[in-house]
């Protein structure tokens, strides 16, 4: 773990964000990889894939200084953050059904939903004590990574619940995926600002950011379920639906295109015909302005900020990554 | 949610032991029925059943100084122990497929295994927000209740992974229900310490006894699937076998009767076979004198408290609940 250096005057020695990064995930896999043996014989299947560690990547940027220097506990807090995700992403696997996941078979589907059960609990609580495990707690008392935590859950049960609900509407929608996924996005910005030292309101605007990014980052997602191919997105693609996940794109269509939810109600529907329809309802295209909508609000945010051109570019590049512009 | 009341002198109003238990039922309930709609229609379910609360009742009898009071924040630590404890049931049932529990039919049985994973994951969310509300938490950085979780998390994955495993020696087992359920008492016992301000040995010794408490508590469980009935315990008995956990009268019986272990490891057994063999070979008495034999530690450790009569009546009330003697 993640030791702190203290220099002659006494001071914490901060850590250049790029190595900060790279010990984040060797922080992470350390986390993971010293499991007790009952569980680490599950939990390392989870390292044989990597993910782009992008809310890790983001928290590190919203709290690098002038200098592009971060205090060592932001390498536990974004550790933490991603054993997070990992967590709810063994759940959500569960819930799902997921065979596949970043190239690599599900935990689920190699051990069975017991074991995913117990596997993701345990990652929860590693999360949690690697959060616990920061220097000069007493700092932090505002830093709840079990209110995020929560938020996610109630995404996911309302995204459950609403499995093959044809007449889920756009504001359910946007309200399910701010919790399943902007809520994780909130939580890495925020603490990245919070780790920074910056004032409540500072904190917030961050917050803010943080919550528009992980919008665009979903709904990229859904698009890609239409739009791109197994191979690139390292994951099933024309599965949502599959599942029972109504995303935006068919949302608008069922909306919109009378003869065709009548048809989907009816279950006599193949994928192609959904495809076609979302298409040419102009699913697609909707979708893409919603992203454009939430990309602006972003961006102006991102002008409040108090912003060395560094860093902006940093957090124009993560804005862009959730966007799957680069 | 319970607020803190500040006398003339600026010093925080206690409460009596005997008040606090049921503010932390009510806080309890509170926590569970206040759950966003999504959640809450299937958690306010739980509130049907009572359980006993006997880990919020032991933290506060640890925590009540000589005059009997106890400090706000006992009330929610309390509460957050049996909300984490609450989850855990859930995720148990979950693994264990159990359709009754506390006489009522389970989450994952009402509302499948899919709602109840994620349910039990907002649970334990909440838990840990409930502990995250204390009052000047900067004298309580050593709480760390997700460390405690982290080790439930293992025993379940222990007992699942060794699931019909006849070869299950009374070490292992012993290992398991040491995560399963001496934790939980271990973390309400230490909290219970930490709150009444006790110096760092103490608090230790608290936990200690904590675990003797919870070993009796588990080790009685697995005698009474064996001893007791339906109504009595409300919930299935002679059901841990059925289910492929394999307990402690079991262990021994297996490793002293090689005819019953060829019989077991062919499954060609009922029943009837189990309960017969179990108790011709000793093994409720072999695991009635381990309980003893926790027992005593327990009144060991207790007499190096430093307890008032009362203090000392209540706790010996708390382990004698544990072993069903009262």
């Amino acid at each position: 773990m993640i030791k702190e250096k203290i220099n002659s005057k006494n001071e914490t020695v901060l850590i250049p964000a790029d190595e900060a990064f790279e010990m984040t995930v060797k922080e992470m896999e350390e986390a993971i990889a010293k499991a007790p043996r009952v569980v680490r014989q599950y939990t390392t299947h989870l390292l044989s894939s990597r993910g782009k560690n992008i809310r890790a990547g983001a928290l590190i940027t919203c709290s690098q200084n002038e200098e592009g220097f971060v205090h060592p506990n932001t390498v536990k807090i974004a550790a933490a953050i991603e054993v997070l995700h990992l967590a709810t992403l063994v759940h959500d696997d569960v819930i799902d059904d997921a065979d596949l996941r970043r190239g690599e078979m599900t935990l689920q589907k190699k051990y069975g939903k017991k074991t995913a059960v117990i596997c993701g609990d345990y990652l929860l609580c590693t999360a949690l004590v690697l959060a616990a495990s920061i220097s000069e707690k007493e700092k932090y008392l505002n830093l709840t990574l079990p209110d995020y935590a929560g938020k996610i859950c109630m995404g996911e049960l309302e995204q459950h619940i609403n499995n093959f609900n044809l007449n889920l509407t756009i504001y359910q929608y946007l309200k399910i995926i701010s919790g399943k996924t902007a809520a994780l996005f909130e939580a890495s910005f925020y603490a990245g600002a919070v780790l920074a030292g910056y004032d409540k309101k500072e904190c917030n605007r961050y917050k803010q950011l943080g919550f528009y990014v992980g919008m665009i980052f979903q709904l990229t997602d859904d698009l890609m379920d239409f739009e791109s191919t197994k191979e690139i997105s390292l994951k099933p693609v024309q599965s949502d639906y599959e599942q029972g996940v109504i995303t935006l794109p068919l949302i608008h269509t069922l909306k919109s295109a009378v003869d065709f939810k009548q048809k989907a109600e009816k279950k006599d529907i193949t994928r192609q015909e959904i495809n076609t329809a979302v298409k040419h309802s102009g699913g697609l295209f909707f979708t893409k302005q919603i992203v454009d909508k939430y990309y602006k609000k972003a961006v102006k945010t991102m002008d409040e900020l108090s912003l060395d051109s560094v860093k902006k570019a940093k957090l124009t590049e993560v804005l862009n990554k959730a966007s799957r512009l680069n």
